[in-house]
């Protein structure tokens, strides 16, 4: 593929998270933490079209390596994704993703009575089940739309 | 400036929105109601190194036209931004943001007992003013982090 055909230019240094579900850009932004203000270089390609997945999503990100950890979160929302580690415009590393047993932080839970909403400094936990996830605290499932529970 | 050294590529018909604040770009789509869930070809640059700004975030929209109303909101988070117009990968036409006297719908107000916050179908409408925005119906002034108030 021609730099010409490329949605999002090449990066020197970072990670490039490619295959994304099409429309969840921004949510791997937020899980990332990621919202500009803190000065990272950072591309993003929405629903571009795809052979594979139709319409897919890229998100790269200069001059950082995403954690294992980081990965796999991208998981839930983003099953297809694959992750390059980029140095000098080579790819040095591929992560796998593995869908983690528990996350911590990302989620809010929808229960405003539950202890991570109120304003006790509590992080949000919930376990990864098969096609949801459960606040370790108040027991609450989120089944539908996981996306629209990503803390901003 | 080649192919290679743009962070985002041209785009065939839409329009590009550049010389946004750096950091800005996320509210920038927030503001034209885009979160990707519609289809919408979009590619972001964030923190781009710039001669003029230091840092830009750019944003082109494939296959949509901006109106003026919409670009005069941008005025409000990225005062310097540059619209062009594209038609068959040639701008045919661009467009200067204006600042508005009022902005709708937009942004939410911070009043929690404001009309515009309550269940009742009225949307937010705010009177620009020199460094502030006046909620019209509660009279509440926005003066500081207008971003923090975009209605996502």
């Amino acid at each position: 593929m021609s730099d010409h055909e490329l949605r999002v230019s090449k990066i020197r240094n970072g990670t490039v998270i490619d295959h994304v579900t099409g429309g969840q850009a921004l949510n791997v932004l937020a899980i990332l933490g990621i919202d500009g203000s803190s000065g990272e270089e950072v591309s993003v390609g929405m629903n571009v079209p795809s052979d594979r997945l139709g319409r897919k999503d890229i998100v790269k990100v200069e001059g950082r390596e995403l954690s294992q950890d980081e990965v796999d979160v991208l998981s839930l929302i983003a099953p297809d994704a694959t992750i390059n580690i980029v140095s000098d415009y080579e790819v040095v590393d591929k992560r796998r993703l593995d869908r983690p047993e528990f996350v911590e932080g990302v989620l809010s839970c929808p229960n405003r009575n539950c202890i991570t909403t109120d304003d006790e400094p509590v992080d949000s936990k919930f376990e990864v089940l098969n096609d949801e996830v459960r606040c370790v605290y108040c027991e609450t499932i989120i089944r539908d739309r996981l996306p629209d529970h990503i803390d901003t």
